[in-house]
């Protein structure tokens, strides 16, 4: 590297430092030395290796950089100054309300893919980018800023065994070893070579360099985008707060502004305003789709017993056959979510993540961020294990749709481990969710189809055992709806209830009005967004609502219920799951947890 | 090894297939193929190598065998039989109603630690019992018998992180490679190299053997015993369903009893009632435990301003104190958490287990196995990645106490990444939760205490900002009680709050007082379970609840309380966080989320 760009690059990294300790200073809070220590790694990467439009962050052909170290964002904004993306003045805007500049970058800029903070996420959301990438047959490299005490994270060597495994060349981390964390040294400090042999052993390409030499950094980036049939991780050793004497490699200096900023802009050269060129893409070609059709969504029979999942794996089939954006990615259970009946007629679009169900969450966000629309499927017990992912999936305002099959302790015999009961808690206070929860399998093809259309995180929560369909082929069930399955005007109360229990809520109402106590029943499939017009007309007119849940007593379709109608005041009766289930059948189940038609009709005659 | 010594082993092994075919055949359901996998691997281990006093499972001596695969419980349960624990009889109940004989292992069976059927959580859980044993100086050893499916999740490279790199030498992992998983095969088939090199970069002895050779285990087992300073995992190739035709090494037989059981049995030799001799374990130490003394927490004057984490801190110190039984543990963030004070006081008793935060709830769980009480603590927002682990203490009835600050946007400029907004709703659908949300330091300090002595899961939520001390030290605050803050008879409304909500709620109170609308105030830092007579005698006298929380609407304190008193029928409005919050001051997110004073004054003027 010629002497002129060295002292170019050195200059840039200095600029980078600066604006990092300026923009933590104006904020009085954020991580300049973690940003420090990685910035003569971003520069070179900026200034000789990265391919971006910065005026079309859309561009397909453009490359993605991750900050999976979030809390790196000052470098971040840094970086899109000396760009030109942004100016100085902005950059000072830094984590102040209205700023898009926030603590800890988000998709409000518009060239930031996905939101990161949460350590361990940006590397498994890069293999997902890299996963499309490689659907759409475009040249983009994804590059990923990591930190060294994120790789501490299970989610990075899920990530690291997808990548690795699959060869996933197109993907480099680029982890910024500065030995210190929050709260002192990390496990394995400088020792870049603990790192190297664990990415070694998962197939990664690995590369140990010092990473404030711009040589060493341009060589080993070059090297990345060079090598082919494997991810490469540079493995930089760098020092926390580099350039500035105050907080240099010293614990203690973690997630705060500089006590003496205006010292450290000096000893670092001062002020600049060195711009950085930025090449731009090659043009590439058209990203890759496949071709749709017409939609043909599976009809089912009236009185026939078919399974919600079931219904979900066909509808699934159909809208692939629609619609060449649509994928699928599963946990390694595709034949009991029935992600299958995808999987076998789109091989090339179906992923099989195996049993890693935060890189099943975390690859469906990177594909959304290049307009795939994925659906992601496992057990509803083990989405649990990706619930952070599915809350930052949520402040990326990513589309993705998740579905859980196994709901409830209508599986029967395999016990509480397998079962989803904290699944509608979950996904309701996520962010800017929508839950849905089928009853019949017409309505789970229906609810499956519009998911693809549905903006942000949504979730279909799916049956093991069969339910009799109950809804003719080809009616709508808009996303906040409900249906009105039995009411008169007599009705003393209404029986509120989704999925496995709106068949438990029918047995009880026809037993009750045959015991002359004639009461309604709602089929409430939109759990978020709720029917709040039919909700409170229940409320008012009959004045007493039974709700009933395959689901835990807590934050569930009860709560969602009460707080639709809790400024009415009726009287609320809540069934659902409150003790700890064992091994029985499904009937079993239902009646121990005293969600079955006789709990039901037993409810219904005390509240009255 | 001797002749005869193989044939019994050889025998041995053919029972507890022959029991796991039948148990599963009994039941119609179940996992027989992956439990005759381990056959021959469990056979070796009981009669050559476990100490166990199956009449004692509470002997602090016996060493313990946890089944990451859970779902091979057939197996456990034949092995049960064979040492005499359970009779042929209870085998046959295998996953009926009523049975302990669950479709996955649970603490119903004394001599089973926790719940296993999630898989990848069985190997944290045992790096924790791992721990115990060394701090308590106990010479057992824990084995973990694996699955090579779970292999991919992040969590079992948290569990191979931590015990590598801590030389977990009593911890043996065996790994059950049988090539298929449930749709179909692994990742890596048959290719134990490519595992042994996972592991062996992360520090473990690796072992890779021919599992359904007895001598190859018996050697493989006592080289783990004969292991120093590394925790060993044996890596045995197996056939699924090896001894039967129908199912031997074949896909599509999983999770299913085979069709022709009796064909089976007969191929595998037919019934037998063999058993098997478990060494007990060598009369061992007494296990050692730290001494206490008295107790003596903090106490801060009212009207100073202290952050409940920091108070979190200081009483988890004075605890460590009084208690030589309390142990902590921390996800790298102890200077936030405050969980530092308690690692400066009692070094040997703090485990740092950096970013890995399912590892983090695993250790404690398996800590709290051996009957130490652990508090682990990290960021609220980041108890998300646990969610499945903390899920399944719950199924384990394991008590661990959690500890989440830097609760709700009121942490301010980080931004939603770090805003802990979700774990409310996550928390209260845990079977057997206690949810605790301290709104000033002496009831921190108090009920930071008090979870010592709480069965079950129980979490602490603390606030990153100081909040004035509003309680005399030395008060009281028992699980499911409330503090009435503001009463009079003419109260128009109350407002229930905790957390640093009750702070807006005062000064909103005392707004509304001065302008002639008297109001009710509720410190419901009991979120689960709730004062339900203290919101009772509100709803009936106010007849309007105005709830008010730091934390999203679905699944939190709003909830709590419609839930306790909506079978009153009272008005309740709720305030909580809708929106997506970005970076500002945190006076600005409580304003912005409307959850401020203001906002709150406003409600009330609404409501009424």
């Amino acid at each position: 590297m010629p002497e002129r760009d060295l002292q170019y690059l050195t200059e840039l990294a200095a600029q980078l430092r600066v604006d990092s300790v300026r923009a933590a200073a104006e904020a009085g809070s954020g991580h300049p030395t973690s940003s420090m220590s990685a910035a003569d790694l971003m520069a070179v990467l900026f200034a000789c290796h990265l391919r971006y439009d910065f005026e079309h962050p859309g561009n397909p052909a453009n490359d993605h950089l991750i900050f999976s170290k979030g809390h790196a964002s000052p470098l971040l904004y840094a970086l899109l100054k000396a760009a030109g993306a942004i100016d100085d003045k902005e950059l000072l805007t830094f984590r102040k309300r209205g700023s898009r500049l926030e603590g800890h970058p988000t998709p409000r800029l518009p060239w930031v893919d996905v939101a990161t903070g949460s350590l361990g996420q940006g590397l498994p959301v890069g293999v997902g980018v890299a996963m499309a990438g490689r659907l759409e047959r475009l040249p983009y490299r994804v590059w990923v800023l990591c930190g060294d005490s994120e790789l501490a994270e299970g989610s990075i060597w899920e990530a690291a065994e997808h990548a690795g495994s699959e060869g996933l060349a197109n993907l480099t981390a680029i982890v910024d070893v500065n030995r210190l964390g929050q709260r002192g040294p990390t496990r394995h400090g400088w020792d870049t070579g603990a790192y190297a042999r664990r990415f070694g052993a998962f197939g990664w390409h690995t590369i140990e360099i010092d990473g404030h030499d711009p040589g060493q950094i341009d060589y080993a980036l070059g090297d990345a985008r060079n090598t082919r049939r494997r991810p490469t991780v540079i493995l930089a050793k760098t020092r926390k707060g580099e350039g500035a004497l105050e907080v240099e490699n010293r614990e203690g200096a973690h997630g705060k502004p500089l006590k003496e900023p205006d010292k450290a802009v000096e000893e670092l050269g001062g002020y600049r305003e060195a711009r950085v060129e930025v090449h731009e893409p090659d043009e590439a070609p058209a990203p890759y789709r496949f071709e749709g059709g017409p939609m043909s969504l599976p009809a089912y029979e009236v009185g026939d017993k078919v399974a919600t999942r079931a219904a979900f794996g066909e509808a699934l089939a159909a809208l692939g056959a629609a619609r060449g954006d649509v994928v699928a990615l599963d946990g390694e259970v595709a034949d009991s979510t029935k992600a299958e009946a995808f999987a076998k007629e789109f091989p090339e679009r179906f992923f099989e993540m195996y049993i890693a169900e935060q890189q099943l969450v975390a690859a469906a966000v990177g594909l959304q961020v290049r307009g795939w629309v994925p659906y992601a499927a496992t057990f509803a017990a083990f989405l649990t294990r990706a619930y952070d992912f599915i809350r930052m999936a949520g402040v990326s305002r990513a589309s993705i749709r998740l579905v859980g099959s196994h709901a409830g302790v209508s599986i029967g015999e395999d016990g509480p481990s397998q079962m989803g009961l904290e699944d509608l808690a979950m996904l309701r206070a996520v962010y800017g969710s929508t839950v849905l929860y089928p009853c019949d399998a017409n309505q789970a093809a229906a609810l499956t189809a519009e998911m693809a259309d549905i903006d942000g995180v949504s979730y279909l929560r799916t049956t093991r055992g069969s339910t009799p369909v109950i809804y003719p082929p080809g009616e709508r069930f808009p996303v906040g709806g409900s249906r009105v399955l039995r009411q008169s005007h007599e009705d003393r109360a209404t029986i509120v209830a989704a999925g496995v229990t709106v068949h438990e809520a029918l047995a009880a109402a026809d037993e009750l009005r045959d015991a002359g106590v004639p009461v309604g029943v709602i089929d409430l499939y939109s759990v978020k967004p709720v029917d709040i017009a039919a909700l409170a007309e229940a409320a008012t007119t009959t004045g007493n609502l039974i709700t009933v849940e395959d689901h835990r007593m807590e934050g569930g379709l009860g709560d969602a219920v009460m707080d639709a109608v809790s400024e009415l005041g009726p009287r609320v009766v809540k069934l659902a799951v409150t003790g700890l289930p064992a091994s029985a059948t499904p009937e079993e189940q239902l009646a121990l947890a005293r969600i079955d038609r006789h709990a039901i009709a037993d409810a219904v005659k005390r509240l009255l």
